[in-house]
């Protein structure tokens, strides 16, 4: 039977989903919880990795196993094995032919900065400091470039290579709140997929034209440079929030 | 000169406030700080103990120290010294006379729950998972009886003593909030000071008349009983949000 889990995680102690030797990874977590739940070894895979201190409230993960536990059950099973910085929040069987990999129709992920004279202990491990204040207005209107099918090879970085770099940006909402006294900024991105570092490229290039910088974006689609683009933002303000297959695989509030 | 400090901690790796041997503590962290920027043994106060991993957003503290920075200036050198999970959000000189333990006239906690079936491990840090959803009508209920001057003798743990258990709540704020996908709760609670444990035994009745428990509160007035109440909620759900003097000692945004 394969399963499907749906898995939240605290980035902050782990070096990111993928095993890597003498790390300590979300995979490797995972896969040891369902080795000492189901006794035998399972390969796990998820929708896709995700970098070292990166959260995710919402990631599928994905394995094949003969048990007799209900689906439904898995997930008791494996937080009983699971360290608290990682906990699988719904299980269940996947439809025929699923892969959570390959089948996914749409991501959606979360940055997370505020602005502050210091740092704040309280929201310094999914929020990053920013030094200026920026406008959102302008963040608002360079978002709009970035929406729709665009060849994003400006956009990530080295070290991973994908087949292609055209990828489709659905939405991106972008919000400020009052917390702990201070200007929160939330940019929320959905998109087909996402090349290496490409959220945290298009955050750092948003931040810095809400600073004023004059938008790289569409000397970015022409060039494909990556130098056109502003720095790449901090891993600890990015979270998955949530994948979509097109159809309602787990019964939770973010999803819809 | 006596400086003032406005202090944010996260205090899930500190045992507590109050300087301990052999444990890592806020009081020592700041101490040990000081001494470096300012190159003189300094002795700490804070405006009350915070137990261990309680969080502060707002805990004022001062001490006494002859040097040329200039106290607005004080924060940044502090800083420099500080581990990440404690900063000085501002510093300012004393008023004449000030006492921040005698001196604060209103203390301002925050306590978080959230319901789900499984430990989210994004909210563990800052807030407890309750097991049950609480009716929030019928603990807006109960909260009204704590308002006001009482003798709280029945809300406090063994192993403090304070001269009077006589105590005024000035105001409870209950509110509920999506967020995760699933249901938070937050109360906050005002008054002019609190016996030890005192915040989390009074959120602990309130989230068990939420759950369905017949209210204890008159019973505690009446018999000093801790017995008439609940269980003690979790520290980690708590927050010291702001200490208020009477006069605006910082600008900073909760503090209004």
């Amino acid at each position: 039977m394969r399963y499907l889990l749906l898995v939240s995680y605290d980035g902050t102690n782990f070096s990111g989903w993928q095993i890597q030797p003498g790390k300590r990874t979300v995979q490797e977590a995972v896969e040891m919880a369902a080795e000492k739940a189901l006794g035998c070894k399972v390969n796990v895979s998820a929708s896709g990795r995700t970098d070292a201190k990166v959260h995710a409230l919402g990631q599928v993960v994905q394995f094949d196993a003969e048990t007799c536990i209900p689906a439904e059950k898995l997930c008791y099973c494996l937080n009983r094995f699971l360290p608290s910085d990682v906990k699988v929040l719904k299980s269940r069987s996947a439809p025929l032919g699923f892969d959570c990999t390959r089948t996914a129709k749409k991501k959606t992920y979360l940055y997370t900065a505020y602005y502050a004279e210091t740092v704040l202990p309280l929201a310094a491990r999914y929020a990053v400091r920013l030094t200026q204040r920026p406008k959102l207005e302008r963040m608002h209107a360079a978002s709009k470039l970035l929406l729709g099918e665009h060849d994003f090879a400006a956009f990530r970085s080295a070290g991973f290579t994908s087949k292609t770099s055209v990828r489709t940006i659905y939405e991106i909402k972008i919000e400020s709140q009052l917390k702990m006294g201070v200007e929160f900024y939330q940019i929320e991105i959905s998109g087909s997929g996402f090349l290496y570092n490409m959220v945290r490229i298009i955050c750092g290039e948003l931040f810095a034209i809400g600073f004023g910088k004059e938008s790289g974006i569409l000397q970015a689609f022409q060039t494909g440079q990556r130098s056109a683009l502003a720095k790449t933002m901090p891993p600890e303000g990015l979270c998955l929030k949530a994948v979509d297959y097109g159809e309602p695989l787990f019964n939770f509030g973010w999803e819809d």
